[in-house]
């Protein structure tokens, strides 16, 4: 038989696992120190739910099948299961309702370079009934910051847009029946130079004067204060637009409140996050120095979660991490400190066996005192339990032999700065500590 | 169409979600400062790699679809996937290899009370090369003794038994070409009389003399020392038997250094673990008062982790806590510490508009200071507000008004204690951590 793992599902090991981990837990305690409460849907939903408003790629990527009489599928994203968590339980949840939820999704596209079969997303929502405080879409700025800071990573920027600026200069200019084929064209602006953007649009019909005004407009940079003032210049006269430049710059005088450095925050009129769902705020993460990870990091503001699944409006805000995909990318690049593949903070070799039942009471002690340990139990040569510390990349070693014994001390190892000492358990405990 | 979860998956509210996490969060801490590292494996694999030593129970249970020409498959356990990654990497681990997996695992099984389709397994395994020392047999317990002390779980007691003991006795009577049928009829001896046992053990064709020894060697009961004086007194001439003997009296022993109560183990020398691929030590866990939520936490001691996927020989010793069933049944049974839908410590309400900014302040520095909290934005009556603070729970209420915004203090109120101050930032920090 083959033993295999599937391409485009991530395996790793020990030590790559262990950043993974840590990287997971410090988003899982960011999103909880801003009050997200946690969510976890099943994996399996009826394909019905899942499918219900989905477009044609989705449908061909999707992993669906029948088990008995039932069409399943595996989920694809968290944000359909998140809508049908509301619709079946917005009666016995607390509005706002701030959701976290880091798990895996499944899309059997094409296996390709940096392209994964299985990932994880790590999401969050602020859902409200009827209407959502513009201050929440500071909030899930601040959180992306938190995060990214913690995370150690690059040098980024959070890209930030808002979507009734776009919409509401189309009406100005009464173009608004192009929207779509606009918000497709503008998404493309970085990939394709100025002429050829020019020319999609007039294939658009549009006239030239009108064109010339579009790439003026998503041209416009600087830094935040002025684009702000450039679009307050416009003094255009739409209430789409007005609305949409007033929302951005709450965002960003809120943004400040909340103590995000103003260089890892930018206004960017191209960002449109394509034809999603997204009706207000939109955000994209680069980091400066790595354009070519793509964004990391995306979402925004949208009017209804889901008018598929119930009647009752819930406008919300999020944002998702693609962490498989960073994780691999920041892998690929070096970027990542890989350490032993233990979590051990210390590890406990005896001179001989009589000592053995020394080091399982040492062991247990320093459990019990919240410090990581383990014991190396094979009864070798020495040498051979040194290369056995050297090779896991333990930062501590803790050595008993017949003089440890007689004294009741230990000799403690820092195995990174070298140093040996002999001491007795509560010195050793606040050294590794 | 029909919004649904699908049944035998559970979904929960943010206020059970929040004990479950911290279940959860309890675990992977623990298995972490016993030196194991994280292991994730993917949802899928290829059916073939997954039905290689499946019977026929697991076939039927199994969700397995095609997609494009590949046979693919949910996995069932974490034990089958752990096999795959040992027989793939272990050229690039270190042994010994000790991991952790938690995770989902999936059985189609008809949905029925207290059975999921998708549920948690919490896996911990200690592999090593050729040969395992049994001192890990003790450390296993050891971990689940810690997990569930912490978990401040009903309690419990961990029964271990070795099948060396029953296999080698059987072998000393010479019916050892019966072990199979024994065992399985041994695994029932809890559910049906005694005479009812008799009566099956002489269907197998086994005279009298020898079924009534054996039901007496599966009855020794008493304290572990007395269990082991028994054993020891009926000199048994059979090797595998005094190596059983042997394996067990230094798992207790080394228990005992491991600081485990002896209240929380007892050798029970019915526990066979059924048909299950174990060959030394068995565990399986009980809560005194809910025997019928049956073994929560099980486990063993194995030869080779899997000769299926690879010729050389791996033992190891594992064990798994059914995270799902367990939440549930403490659920059922009014057992879980239930708080508010809210992991927030703190959460900030103003008097009135005006001061929304101090409170997004406030929050931007608790929540940099490690402290969860949230801000009440919705702008309605203050009675609305406080309604919104007792309906989540929070423990501590910080209230802004003129008077606070004037003097650069925060009312503090203890919604637990009740009482209510003012304090400047440092104080309020201190006062909530």
């Amino acid at each position: 038989m083959t033993v295999r793992t599937l391409p485009g599902f991530m395996e790793l090991l020990p030590q790559e696992q262990i950043v993974m981990e840590n990287m997971k837990s410090v988003i899982r305690h960011t999103y909880e120190l801003f009050g997200f409460a946690p969510l976890d849907t099943p994996v399996l939903e009826t394909a019905e739910v899942l499918l219900s408003k989905s477009g044609g790629d989705t449908e061909k990527q999707i992993y669906e099948f029948k088990k008995g009489d039932t069409d399943l599928a595996m989920r694809f994203d968290l944000t359909v299961p998140l809508a049908k968590y509301v619709a079946l339980y917005n009666n016995d949840l607390t509005f706002p309702f701030k959701r976290y939820q880091i798990g895996k999704v499944y899309r059997g596209e094409r296996p390709q370079k940096g392209r994964f079969r299985e990932f994880y997303q790590c999401d969050i929502d602020i859902i409200d009934r009827d209407e959502l405080n513009i201050v929440y879409d500071a909030e899930v700025l601040a959180v992306i910051y938190t995060i990214f800071k913690k995370l150690e990573l690059p040098s980024f920027k959070i890209y930030l847009n808002n979507r009734k600026l776009l919409s509401g200069f189309l009406e100005s200019l009464k173009i608004d029946d192009k929207t779509v084929e606009v918000l497709r064209l503008v998404d493309k602006i970085k990939k394709i130079p100025e002429e050829a953007f020019l020319g999609e649009l007039a294939d658009l019909g549009l006239p030239d004067e009108l064109n010339k005004k579009l790439l003026t407009f998503i041209k416009i940079k600087g830094s935040n204060q002025q684009i702000i003032s450039q679009l307050e210049n416009l003094a255009v006269q739409n209430d789409n637009f007005k609305n949409g430049l007033e929302e951005l710059k709450t965002v960003i005088s809120q943004a400040h409140n909340l103590n995000i450095s103003p260089e890892n925050i930018q206004i960017d009129l191209s960002i449109t996050r394509g034809l999603d769902y997204y009706t207000g705020t939109v955000y994209e993460t680069f980091f400066d120095e790595y354009p070519e990870f793509g964004s990391v990091c995306s979402g925004g503001r949208y009017d209804n979660l889901s008018s598929v699944f119930m009647d009752k409006k819930f406008p919300g805000v999020g944002i998702s991490i693609g962490l498989t995909r960073l994780f691999d990318q920041l892998r690929q690049n070096g970027l990542l400190k890989i350490e032993g593949p233990t979590p051990n903070k210390a590890l406990i070799i005896v001179q001989s066996p009589e000592y053995q039942n020394l080091a399982i009471q040492l062991v247990g002690k320093l459990r019990q005192d919240d410090v990581s340990a383990d014991i190396y139990l094979r009864d070798c040569k020495f040498k051979k339990k040194m290369e056995y510390a050297n090779k896991i990349k333990v930062p501590y070693l803790v050595i008993i032999g017949e003089e440890e014994a007689k004294n009741g001390t230990y000799s403690l190892k820092d195995m990174i700065g070298g140093t040996q000492e002999q001491l007795a358990y509560d010195e050793l405990l606040k050294r590794i500590k």
